[in-house]
């Protein structure tokens, strides 16, 4: 089913893939460290790369299901070739290496290292690096790929994606659309540099806690997370963890001075209201714990934040929370934040229209012969959208029971394993009694891979590409 | 809406209810115990009984939706008056009561007591012996009352109750179907009483074990469930606690010697793989544990049945399983055994129909525009049902986490609580780490006590007498 078009195209993100080795180079000339570990990965990705870019494609149709094979093989080939860094430099072994970049390009950022304070530099770069790139990949993913293969009839079940304001529908065309999104992505990330640094940090652990915070990943550069920084850097991550959460359409409104659209986004709204609710539940459960209530109230914020945007920073011991606490947490973290970000998860969009259709359910017990649609931002949802988000919920649960069922096998307990799989799988990367995944076997540390990545790509393009080989 | 029918019929209900009041006092003149606890609540439920049953119906039209008034209200009115016998024995205090006999008539068997041989043996059979009632409740319930229901057009959501063979569609009288169904249960009861004394039990044991099995409870006589009986009584227990699983439409077949019809139940076919594969793996993860070949079969086929069909009973510690094991189980726990049988849970029939629909959605990405109805039984499902069935799927996860939220506040760890609440909705009573329910607090008692009844009674009854409420 897919065209040659599906290689050319991997081979250009390939080519564009191997210029990103430069960052880490430069850093590793700064830091007075090897560059070997970068050369070969950018060596081997140009070369692919123009390998594949050569195809030739004149007589090759484009159908609208590529992009999924485009997303999905572009982000394991980066994931291999990007997992070489720690492999050369000697850090883990292979499986490791592939587990965490995979964590890094999914922006889960789970971690196999117990001890990120004694590792190079610039292998540091290149891992919080891969948060960056990951968020700029699934904003191109879900801004502009998802929108035009849902045109196509045959991919009906994507319409779960989204509806609403759309960057696109204001700007036609999908480079300019890119444009827009990355100088958005770009300049947020930025002022958070900016802001950190004026806080006191200084600028390669600045640009790297930005790096996490943008794709909403979690890699951080010491072994304590973000315990050791001042209130003041606590709160800007914590600002910019809840700001990355939302719909970067809204940004873009806010570019065109449409502000008075902001306030209509049933999304943002839901968003903020689920956020003020669980800081505020947080606060009151953990207050008598903590016994400060400062910290109380920075904790309670920043680890909502962080949970919520699926980032998965953390500033002290969240495995101190009452069970509560935990459940609530737990349900936020698979819901996750607005669609069109760079969170994981199922996404706020989704919960509302599966709630939304519960309660209509409900009522037709009431009034079984009204007619009633479901509307989402003021506009009609389709029924095939509403059954769509409906399976997707399902298919959630299939994957985590799935998933806790292999990792099971490894012997940790039932909470560590839940909390593993719901962690990987929504994109987190940080859970309860669980500081790195190095204890974990090889089997689980892969099924977590795909696990991340199933969760990344929004389940479907990979089951669409599953399916596409059962059906050859 | 509802009419004065139903005020009458659950006064019927409550003469009926208090005639069963007869048994735990003979049992307690024979043991030489105080009957006064069986002879207030039998004097009140009479009376009560009686005032109700002279209500006017004459003009006073019949709705459907009247059966989940009779059947909600009955099974609470009867856990109330049900509950005296513990408080006026002095058994246990007044919510501790409630949540005991809520437990017994909707066949949970989740206990508050920590010593259950210090009973007295005639309260020890009203609990029990409350099980076999709520048993014969439930076959009522799911056998005449929702096909009745699901007649009216307003009660298009419980049409996602058991397609397939039906007693009523070849017996046409609800009396008669009752009939039959009782027949069947009393049948198999008895049997199991006369295996279990055959097998060294004595008389008072095998009576109560088989009220257990039959309404698929869990109560037992002993503080050590069934880990003390021969092997032989075991297996007697295993193999009725599976048979208890099966659809009552099955037995029904049988005696009409329609055994070729059996063998195209769906449901039959997916409850047998699943039994078996459960039995299969929990042997392989147990033998090096338990040590002993016969033993880990035993108990693996005894383990896998009690969960399965929502029983409870152990004659072994589940707590040292390995995680995959308890994972799969917390999953068979929640699916349960056949619709149309004593077993709490989803059941399997939903659990096809939801299955067929998500594979059917995955279908359509590759054949957009192929129309598939999905099939249960060799019939065609219609998608009312199909919507409704994903409806309770995604009402169970928010029935779940609500229960676990709330539990949670108790202080247990997340998997207790995850225990907790799954054992008691899915009405199994037995679960990892929690012996009895006596260290949980007051309103976590309550709150599985309603669990427990939106557990039994499936969710939708409940929630469309809410509606109502809020209706009016």
């Amino acid at each position: 089913m897919k065209s040659r078009l599906v290689y050319k195209f991997i081979g250009k993100v390939l080519v564009g893939f191997s210029i990103l080795f430069i960052l880490p180079t430069i850093v590793a000339l700064i830091k007075h460290e090897n560059i070997i570990p970068f050369f070969i990965p950018q060596v081997i990705s140009l070369l692919l790369g123009l390998l594949l870019s050569r195809i030739d494609t004149r007589n090759s149709s484009y159908y609208a299901k590529d992009g999924f094979y485009i997303v999905t093989f572009s982000w394991i080939i980066i994931s291999l070739i990007g997992s070489l860094p720690f492999i050369i430099n000697g850090d883990c072994g292979v499986v490791d290496a592939i587990f965490e970049t995979v964590s890094g390009f999914t922006t889960t950022g789970a971690t196999i290292f117990t001890d990120v304070e004694n590792i190079n530099k610039s292998i540091l770069f290149w891992r919080s690096f891969s948060h960056f790139i990951g968020g700029m990949g699934v904003l191109a993913f879900v801004m502009t790929v998802i929108p035009l293969a849902s045109k196509d009839k045959s991919m009906h079940l994507l319409k779960a994606e989204m509806p609403g304001v759309k960057v696109e529908k204001m700007v036609p065309k999908v480079k300019e659309t890119l444009m827009y999104l990355y100088g958005i992505y770009i300049g947020l990330t930025l002022t958070e540099v900016i802001l950190l640094f004026i806080s006191g940090l200084n600028l390669f652990d600045s640009i790297l806690l930005s790096f996490g915070t943008a794709g909403t990943g979690g890699f951080s550069v010491l072994n304590s997370s973000l315990a050791s920084y001042s209130d003041f850097s606590k709160i800007i991550v914590a600002i910019f963890m809840f700001l990355f959460g939302v719909n970067f359409n809204i940004y873009f409104l806010i570019l065109m001075r449409d502000i008075k659209d902001i306030f209509k986004s049933e999304e943002l709204r839901v968003y903020i209201t689920l956020y003020v609710i669980a800081v505020l539940f947080v606060i009151l459960n953990t207050i008598n714990i903590i016994g400060n209530i400062k910290e109380t109230i920075i904790e309670a914020i920043f680890h909502v934040s962080s949970f919520m945007t699926s980032t998965g920073y953390s500033i002290g011991n969240v495995d101190i929370y009452p069970t509560s606490c935990k459940v609530m947490i737990l349900f936020l973290m698979l819901i996750s934040a607005c669609s069109g970000s760079t969170c994981g998860g199922f996404k706020i969009s989704r919960l509302i229209i599966s709630f939304k259709d519960i309660l209509r359910s409900l009522r037709r017990i009431v009034y079984p012969n009204r007619v009633e649609n479901i509307t989402f931002e003021g506009k009609k949802v389709s029924e095939d959208i509403v059954k769509s988000t409906n399976i997707f919920l399902l298919l959630y649960a299939v994957i985590i029971i799935t998933m806790m069922f292999i990792i099971g096998l490894d012997g940790h307990s039932l909470e560590t394993t839940l909390n593993a799989v719901f962690t990987t799988f929504a994109n987190v990367g940080l859970c309860f009694g669980i500081d790195n995944f190095s204890t974990f076997s090889n089997v689980s540390k892969i099924v977590m891979s795909i696990g991340m990545l199933m969760g990344r790509l929004e389940v479907f393009p990979i089951i669409t590409i599953i399916s596409d080989f059962t059906r050859n």
